[in-house]
């Protein structure tokens, strides 16, 4: 029998310590039916990842550090959890415990707890330095299912790589490595892991394994969250590696556990979960990759994933927070379009409503192109022209308009509009979702309280190409599955237009997307300034109004629904609750 | 000649380098005019506090520091500004720079770093450690002037008098204690400031001074910020403490110069700054505690002080964001009477339009007392009534309406009164305020993109009694200036109702506003759950019903606008964006 260990990739919801209690001990006992001698959750598995201030109350750690101790499990498993504070003056712990059998080794007085986190990352999404207490002691194993184990938690394995963004003053995998080379021989080392997805990040998770696996000098074994927890996606993609720099990796967007032979890289097997409700998205193969293949190497399979990516956000959202039906504006242009692909993915087309809304500007063409889109996706549809409403307000105030900035008109559309949704939303139980794409977000074209509302922006931190990279992915898998295309041709090929004055488009006021989209990218994903990308061969006149518009947009977007993290940065990178400016609050 | 320091109590603008530099020379100038020998301004004084993910910009810390190190100024000046990182893979500094002489001591490769900061706060409000590298030295002094200082940077100095959350490894107020005791002599010890106002924090910062002087035995400045940046509000009330206990404090919400003679606390001055759009709200005249007093004392005095702190964050929110002009729904309630109050202290009365909008649920003594309160503080006022595109909107989506949940046509009202207040805003340039409280928000009492819409919540972190209490003083500083109380008395004493249906009370849905108050309270800033809030007293059930709706508005907080500052404990204290329940996006 060899020597196997099963990663339990678990989707979790953030504070439900019962429901996740029972998806880890569902895993546990598939894991232990295909062989695993022992089990290894993700970090902080028994809270969800990110637990946020629900750390700041003791008793929280206190009843999700016992619960994870007292999972009934047929096989010991290493659970992730929050660990009491030793002192009233203390933070509590990022950690580990164990569940099932007595016979581990602990220095600890608490003999459940097995690890804290030695590295506590506080920079982009992770705050953790605001909640936890870090451990100092060099190198942490334990002796468990008569495997002598090497336990680290997420970060812990980032330095040794260099993929930080400033170093630690401690590697604990060069603490485990020194061990090695006094004498301490272990069977593996295992990373219970939170690390959120974003577009090929997988790249950087494999060299992260396999840079440990080489240090070390045996096998490194990566448990990795699944699902979508507010605006915070992870990838599954749990995966091992071997120092000779092999690689085994579980399948993304699905909860189940990979049972690891740390002898043999063909006997490693894919367990889904067999909950009704668990996450199952996109392909569930696992993948071989010899040393020298990295992860995804085409861009259609990171389009694949990225749609894979965008549908789960949004199908967890709702499931965790209970929400069973979706409403949407469908305008007859690409982003409402690919929003309701999204909707229909997440929640079922039976669940969601979509409803066009022209107005005095709005061409026929929109009202068939979103009919199209309704029909080949299968969701109800109502038409409600807004004429009435707009002609309605333009006699209460229409010297007000008539004698301002030409702004108010549009933005008044947007917001009649906001608000017809809203009251679907409202009368019917179902959530609004907004269907912005990044890049027009990230230059204020949008407007507060009209297409912003909604309680999630599916397509939020997707730059505009992408939503049509991603309307292609939904083409093709519409008709490999013998339906219609629910982006039609029209939709896909017209000039975007706002449809909020005569004639309008999008590129009277902006650059082309694929001009503004590789601005944006190049300062908040590259870090770059005005001049940087000016050298790159941009206009350097339309760099810095792209970049002024997306200062003056922070007001704004510091208001968006969550959106599902999809790309390396997001907006604001550290949650700076902007000033407004002029245009902030007028448009 | 006394020994005199100048404590600078600037109001810089968050990332405004060029106009924080030309404040922070005019009050040097002011400081060596009165007799100080150095000057000492607040934290980070020149980027202004908290310029969050600013920091993450290589080239803003280098600028900062040059700015910094080169001011113009007439004596030496320790400049709170952050300091580039000692290598590529390392955070900058929270440090202090000297401007001005060069006869200062250091033993840095880098000779106008003066200090950096040892502990980094990084709970509540702050995130120092996702900034930040901590200096890990025992104790800083500097010879500065012929005075011989230790230098301390804001938290620094918190924990000798045990007043921080958690302990940290070091106390940089002990080590310069210790150094005492080796016979190292310090004439004075300063601190630089920016720590956030909320109601009577001055008392704490009274204790964490008095500590520090009577360790250190020597007297103990402070330099605080003053004015609002974001929805951070900073009081200044900068101090010096003696070692016999002795205190004397600035004024507070005023831009100006502590200048401290450290061997005659009779000696003392307060200088204004003379810059024209310096903060001055309130009281000018410094205050000497004897060893025995606190800080305030008496409710009155902290509720004109509240006054003073809610309408410096709308003023200062304006200014820096170069808004000049405010509009507002005027319900003929208390909040939005207190609101248009605080608007017109904000931005005065000229800048400022009030609109009633009636629907057919509102009472004409509303209109009467939204028109009165209009009159008293001499605001533009209009009214236009909701009905006819209540109707218009009912015509088209009746069904929805009388077939959904009954919130959804409340809604409505609220959103089409948001929409007549956004469409003035766009037309003439104004920003909208949102008039909530934060007793209504904290239970999801209020509208999404309705009575929620606005660039800014001026009474967003009041309890409703605060509300309340804060329309007295209003009140009463009409009537000592001879004009007609704004807050008519029908305003304050009727139910408070949202008039959104036939003879609706808030207490048909809510507690009573005292009860109510004082639950959340308990919960938020005494971090008190159900059981141990129901042993003060209060019902079981009402306060789990309240908790309950607490836990369930987050998503809609979540959207709020900016609001200042003024609890000591705010909502979702660790930044969480929450997962919508059922009845978020509801509502």
């Amino acid at each position: 029998m060899g020597r196997m260990i099963g990663l339990l990739q678990v989707d979790p919801t953030v504070g439900d310590l019962t429901g996740n209690a029972q998806r880890l001990e569902h895993l546990s006992n598939l894991a232990a039916q295909h062989g695993a001698r022992v089990g290894v959750t993700t970090e902080l598995a028994i809270s969800g990842y990110p637990p946020r201030d629900l750390l700041l109350q003791d008793e929280f750690i206190r009843l999700a550090q016992q619960t994870a101790s007292s999972l009934k499990v047929p096989i010991p498993v290493l659970v992730g959890s929050p660990i009491e504070a030793q002192s009233s003056r203390q933070l509590p712990g990022n950690g580990v415990v164990r569940a099932g059998s007595n016979d581990i080794l602990s220095s600890d007085g608490n003999s459940h707890v097995v690890a804290r986190k030695q590295l506590l990352p506080t920079y982009d999404v992770f705050d953790e330095a605001r909640y936890f207490q870090p451990d100092n002691r060099s190198g942490i194993a334990r002796t468990i299912a008569q495997l002598d184990l090497g336990v680290t938690v997420c970060e812990d394995a980032w330095q040794a790589a260099g993929l930080t963004p400033s170093s630690y003053s401690a590697d604990p995998i060069e603490h485990l490595a020194e061990w090695g080379r006094q004498g301490v021989q272990l069977d593996a080392t295992v990373n219970l892991s939170a690390s959120p997805y974003h577009a090929d990040k997988l790249s950087s998770r494999i060299h992260v394994c396999r840079t440990a696996a080489q240090v070390l000098g045996h096998p490194f074994l990566l448990a990795n969250q699944v699902g979508g927890n507010d605006d915070l996606l992870f990838d599954g993609n749990s995966l091992v590696a071997w120092p000779d720099g092999r690689v085994v990796v579980a399948p993304a967007w699905q909860e189940g556990v990979l049972v690891v032979d740390i002898d043999d890289a063909s006997n490693c097997l894919w367990v889904a979960s067999k909950s009704p409700d668990a996450l199952c998205i996109g392909s569930d193969q696992i993948r071989h990759l010899s040393p020298e293949e990295k992860g995804h190497e085409y861009d259609k399979e990171l389009l694949e994933d990225l749609t894979d990516a965008v549908v789960t956000g949004l199908s967890d959202y709702c499931r965790k927070s209970g929400i069973s039906s979706i409403v949407l504006g469908l305008s007859g242009g690409i982003d409402s379009a690919v929003a309701a692909c999204v909707a229909a993915a997440a929640v079922g087309p039976e669940n969601v409503l979509g409803l066009a809304m022209p107005s005095r500007h709005s061409s026929q063409h929109s009202i068939d192109d979103a009919h199209i889109t309704a029909e080949a996706l299968g969701i109800s549809f109502d038409t409600l022209a807004i004429n009435s409403f707009h002609a309605s307000v333009e006699d209460s105030i229409g010297d007000v308009l008539t004698n301002g900035h030409p702004v108010a008109s549009e933005n008044l559309q947007s917001r009649l509009r906001g608000l017809l949704v809203m009251a679907h939303a409202n009368a019917q139980g179902r959530m609004a979702i907004a269907t912005g794409n990044k890049s027009e977000l990230a230059q204020g074209y949008c407007t507060l309280y009209g297409d912003m509302a909604g309680g999630y922006a599916p397509l939020g931190d997707l730059y505009k190409m992408q939503v049509y990279g991603i309307a292609d992915v939904f083409n093709s898998r519409a008709e490999h599955n013998g339906r219609v295309a629910p982006v039609n041709q029209s939709t896909r090929t017209k000039p975007p237009s706002a449809e909020l004055a005569p004639d309008q488009k999008d590129e009277d006021s902006l650059p082309p997307y694929d001009v503004l989209d590789e601005i944006l990218r190049s300062h908040i994903e590259e870090g770059l300034d005005a001049q940087a990308i000016a050298d790159k061969g941009f206009d350097r006149v339309t760099v810095v109004e792209v970049l002024t518009r997306l200062e003056q947009s922070e007001h704004k977007r510091w208001q968006m629904s969550p959106a599902p993290r999809v790309s390396s940065r997001a907006f604001g990178q550290g949650w700076r609750r902007p000033l407004a400016s002029r245009h902030d609050w007028r448009h």
